[in-house]
């Protein structure tokens, strides 16, 4: 197994509505790419100062699996549309479970 | 279900062997505290660019079995010994799943 993980923080401008929508169109991904096998994303629980916004996790059964979603289409044009205008930065690790 | 994602940099002077032993040393953890339900920890594959070098994924139960996790002396101690000496910066998120 392949192990996806992305954190993003938020630009101050962000509204509640930006975030939440932002899962929303998430968590369609799994429907459009068949690769993805487990797909976990959401919020900060707020426990920790300091913590990034926002977590995305998303497992597959291989690396080419994952570079299946890293390019796909849906993927990228979420990516554009719901990503790029509010990250103010991210953090990501790719992994072998 | 309740996620902790901690994804870690290192400062330029870690060396690989720093690195492969703060792997060993976080995989006893599952052993050490009964409240992690899943465990999985790795370096970065090297696939992209401007990725962090480490990712830290556990699951529990609840935010009550996380909280025995962050706060156990075992993690704080492996912490102090093992991360603390090589981190330059550190991005984390814990989320419900």
């Amino acid at each position: 197994m392949f192990r996806h993980v992305s954190l993003l923080m938020f630009t101050p401008q962000t509204t509640q509505e930006q975030q939440q929508e932002l899962g929303r169109q998430l968590r369609t991904l799994p429907g459009a790419i068949g690769e993805i096998r487990d797909y976990h994303v959401g919020p900060d629980a707020g426990l920790n100062p300091g913590n990034y916004q926002f977590a995305i996790v998303a497992d597959f059964a291989s690396v080419d699996d994952y570079l299946v979603y890293r390019d796909h289409p849906v993927h990228r044009e979420l990516i554009e549309k719901y990503v790029q205008p509010i990250v103010a930065s991210r953090a990501a690790v790719q992994y072998e479970l």
